[in-house]
C-alpha cells in the first residue's frame, strides 16, 4: 500500500439537470478525484477554498481517507461552477464560472506531501500541474487529466506537461482536438508519441481505451439504466484508477487494466446521484462487487 | 456443424467517401450477411437480382460457402443504392435508391431451404421477414436485423415480427427510436419485453451490448486505425454472429457471447476496404486471430 497526491480544483457547484436543480454542491476535480482515490489508498489533497467553504465538506474528505493539510483557505469565496445538462445527459453547458480564490491559486506542497509516490494531476491549468511536479521528489507514477479548455487556450503548456507524465487521461473529443485526428485509435498512438507511456481515452457510456506499448485495454462502462448527474465522472475515473495503483503499489500493464476497471466502477456509482451523495454511502466491497460484474459481463 | 439461411437485399452499390468513389459494387444486406456467415457454416441465400447482376458476384457467393439456389433472377435491373459518407465515416447520406426488381420481391423458399435450423432475417421490410418465417420448418434460432426506416414506416409489422424471433439486432439510435427511451440499457430491456429472448444493440466503433435474462455481454469493437468504407458492417456482424452459432450448433449465452465477438471481427475486416474486397481475401484463421486479440485486449 502506497499513497496518492491529488492536485486540482475544489468547487461549489450549481447543477441543473432536466429533472433536478441543486446549489452549493461539493464539486471540483480534486474533490472527486481525492474521494475516489481514498477508497483504495491514503490520499493527500492540494487545493484552495474560500472562507465560505462548508466545514462538513472538509469533514467528508477526512472521513474518506483524504488528508487536507494541503487544502488552503484563502480570503474570499470558493471557486463556483454553474452548469446545466441536456436531456440525454451527454451535453453539458457551462452557465457561469466564478474563479474567486482559484484565480490566484498557486499550489504549494506541504513538506509531508513532497515524497508521495503516486501523483494525480487532476484537471486544472497545465501550468499549475507542471508547477506541482517541480515540487515532487522521486515519484513512481504520474497521471495528468485534462479537458478541452486547456487544449484550446494552453496547448503549448499541455505539450510541455505531457512530456513529464507517465499517463495522460482525456476524453474522445479532446483526443481528436488535441491531435487533429478523427480516428481515436490513431489519436491515442499520436499522443503516446508526445511523451506519455500510457494514454487513456475516455468515451463516457462507451467505456475507455488504455493505450500502451504493451497493446490495448478495451474497458467497457458499467451498464447503468439511469444517470442522475454526470458531474465528476471523469475525475472519479482518474482518482479510482490512481488509488488502485497506489494500493497495489505497482503500475505494470496488468495492474493498469485493473486500475482502469476500478476507476470505471467508482465513476459508475458517482453518476447515480448528485455531488458525492453516492460516494458517501459506498464501500470498497461495493466497488469490488461491480468490478467483478464487469468481469462477468466482458468475459467470453 | 449446422447451416444458415439468410434472406435480405442484394444490391449494386454506388459509394462515395471523402477519399474514394466506386460504382456497381456488390452490396445488400443478404450479400454481406451470407458471405460473413459462410466463413463458419454452409449458408443458403434468399434474394432477388436483375438481369444486369454480374456473374462474378454470384461466383463470389458460391466460392464463399453460399448456396444461391434461392437467389432469383427477375426481368429488369438489380436494386441499386447510392450513398455518401461524411468525413468521420459515421454519418451516411442516401443519395438515391432504385428498387427495380426489389420492388415486387416476395421471398419464396426452395424446398431444400425450408428445414434450415439457423434463420437470419437480414435487413429488409419486416413484412417480408415474417413471410419467410411462415415458410420455415422447426427452426432452432431466429435472428432479425432491422433499421431506422422500418421503425419509422413499418413499426406495427416490426412489433409483430419481434414476437416471433429469438434475437433482434439494431443499432443504438434505432433502439432509442423504437422504444422512445434515451438510455440504451433501459431500451434493451424494453425490447426484450416485446418478445425476443435476446437483443443486441450495436454501437459502431464502440462495440455492442448483448442483452439476455442471463445478464449482459459488453463486447468491444476491434480497434482499427482506419475505416475505408463502413457499408455492410452491421450485416457482416449479424452474419458472422449467426454463422458462428450454426457452426457450434448451439445458442446458450456463452456461445452467444463468442458469436458476438466473431461477428464483430468479420465486420472489422469488412470496413477495411470497399464492398467485399477484404472479405474475399481473409480466411477463418484471420478471423480467429482477431477474436483472440479482442480477448487479450479485453481481459483483466
Amino acid at each position: 500500500m502506497s499513497s496518492v497526491l491529488v492536485v486540482g480544483s475544489v468547487a461549489l457547484d450549481n447543477i441543473k439537470t432536466p429533472k433536478e436543480d441543486h446549489k452549493n454542491l461539493l464539486g471540483g476535480s480534486a474533490s472527486y478525484s481525492s474521494v475516489a482515490a481514498g477508497f483504495f489508498a491514503p490520499t493527500k489533497m492540494v487545493g484552495v477554498i474560500g472562507e465560505d467553504f462548508p466545514k462538513e465538506y472538509v469533514e467528508l474528505f477526512n472521513s474518506k481517507n483524504v488528508d487536507t493539510e494541503g487544502l488552503v483557505t484563502e480570503k474570499g469565496k470558493t471557486f463556483t461552477w454553474s452548469g446545466e445538462y441536456e436531456i440525454n445527459m451527454n451535453n453539458r453547458k457551462t452557465i457561469s464560472v466564478d474563479l474567486n480564490v482559484f484565480e490566484t491559486f498557486m499550489p504549494h506542497l506541504p513538506a509531508s506531501y513532497r515524497s508521495t509516490p503516486y501523483i494525480l494531476l487532476a484537471n486544472i491549468a497545465p501550468s499549475l500541474q507542471s508547477h506541482v511536479l517541480s515540487q515532487i521528489d522521486s515519484p513512481k507514477f504520474i497521471i495528468a487529466d485534462t479537458m478541452d479548455l486547456w487544449i484550446q487556450i494552453a496547448k503549448d503548456d499541455l505539450h510541455k506537461l505531457v512530456k513529464q507524465v507517465d499517463m495522460l487521461i482525456l476524453n474522445d473529443s479532446e483526443a481528436r482536438d488535441f491531435t487533429g485526428l478523427d480516428n481515436i485509435i490513431k489519436a491515442g498512438h499520436e499522443i503516446m508519441k508526445m511523451g506519455p507511456r500510457y494514454v487513456v481515452i475516455k468515451k463516457g457510456e462507451h467505456g475507455a481505451i488504455l493505450f500502451g506499448k504493451e497493446g490495448y485495454f478495451l474497458a467497457p462502462a458499467f451498464p447503468l439504466d439511469e444517470v442522475k448527474d454526470p458531474t465528476g465522472a471523469g475525475d472519479c475515473f482518474a482518482g479510482g484508477l490512481m488509488g488502485y495503483l497506489a494500493q497495489a503499489d505497482k503500475h505494470d500493464f496488468e495492474t493498469l487494466k485493473k486500475a482502469v476497471i476500478h476507476g470505471t466502477v467508482v465513476a459508475s456509482y458517482n453518476v447515480e446521484a448528485f455531488s458525492m451523495r453516492r460516494l458517501k454511502e459506498i464501500t470498497i466491497q461495493d466497488i469490488s462487487h461491480r468490478a467483478n460484474l464487469i468481469k462477468t459481463y466482458s468475459s467470453f
